[in-house]
């Protein structure tokens, strides 16, 4: 039988892995609001930031009751300690989605992007998801071979993006000037979606191993 | 005299204060770096976010060996977690310094953005090290009138950034796609060393006083 502090500690853990769970869902749907230009999902990801934010506070409080109590050293405290630092990416992630919904949301009823930027920016939403189900599988399995392959994939969504500013700087952008202020929003929000999704894997795998997992 | 935890607690202070004032340092030089196309700038910024990073890796350890020695409760406890997630804030805001300088180095040895905009980026650079500045005031001295004042600049800083996508967006834009997707990226890093400003001058104030500072 677990004590009791081994006990919390799993309860952290799995308070994590439910807010890894929160925000992969919340960058689908986003990706669904503004390439679909879907109303419905755009308000949603937007009032479900609000529940990640509670989440996550409700995990730090958490994290520092158990710090207070059980007084933990050693590798529980790095533990406790990388939690908090996962917990402010893992929010900032939630709040990316949140952004692209609102890009979203303030193009309704219409799509926000020229139909022939689509396919691009589902190509960034596809992969930021699967970097977000790989670092959640991180965070449930410290498996560092699945922490390697989200870097491989945060490499195929900086050549996604640096196609797209191709693109965009080339001179015969025909879109408009709100479209070409949007894309490079969407851009740099995806971007740093996959960021906090390695930088989470990559503690996750410190902690694990000792070693940074070549990311 | 004071304890040696207490004494502990006084350089975790001062190592923050010192962190705030390198990216305090780090906003102006890049805004100089690309207001005026100054490449010795930007290249110094770029180089001063590792000596940023090594800081916060420094101080984040002091914390964790704090933590671990001294066993804090209640409102020391409450002081190093809060401590914690400045250093994330300020880490980023020095790398958003750096994403500045970038902008400048790779558009050197011209300027990087067309004569006409830089009163708007020098204004959006003034008010960001002007929140710097006031930021490291609050952490010197938990003082809550100057959060105050800082949540103001924050507000003047959305005013610019409103009116320079209006400006953008505008069908007349003659600068060109680069510029655009340039002063997009700028806008935003400037905005979001706002934020970060803000947010660590609420977590002081919160801790001082257990009041959000209105902001």
């Amino acid at each position: 039988m677990r004590d009791r502090f081994h006990e919390e500690l799993d309860a952290v853990h799995d308070q994590v892995v439910e807010l890894a769970v929160l925000v992969t869902n919340a960058i689908g749907r986003a990706t669904t609001a503004v390439v679909s230009g879907d109303l419905g999902a755009a308000e949603e990801v937007i009032s479900q930031d609000a529940v990640i934010d509670a989440a996550r506070e409700d995990l730090e409080a958490r994290v520092v009751a158990v710090m207070a109590c059980q007084q933990p050293v050693a590798t529980d405290l790095r533990t406790l300690v990388a939690t908090l630092r996962i917990c402010v990416d893992l929010e900032r992630m939630g709040r990316l989605a949140r952004h692209i919904a609102e890009i979203a949301r303030m193009r309704c009823p219409g799509v926000p992007l020229p139909p022939v930027l689509r396919p691009a920016i589902e190509e960034m939403g596809r992969v930021a998801q699967q970097i977000a189900t790989k670092m959640r599988q991180v965070l449930e399995t410290n498996d560092p071979q699945a922490a390697a392959e989200l870097g491989f994939d945060d490499d195929a969504m900086d050549d996604v993006h640096r196609s797209m500013f191709q693109q965009m700087t080339d001179d015969a952008w025909p879109h408009g000037m709100a479209a070409a202020v949007d894309l490079t929003l969407l851009n740099r929000y995806y971007e740093r979606f996959a960021d906090h999704a390695v930088n989470v894997a990559g503690r996750v795998i410190f902690l694990a191993t000792g070693a940074h997992a070549g990311m």
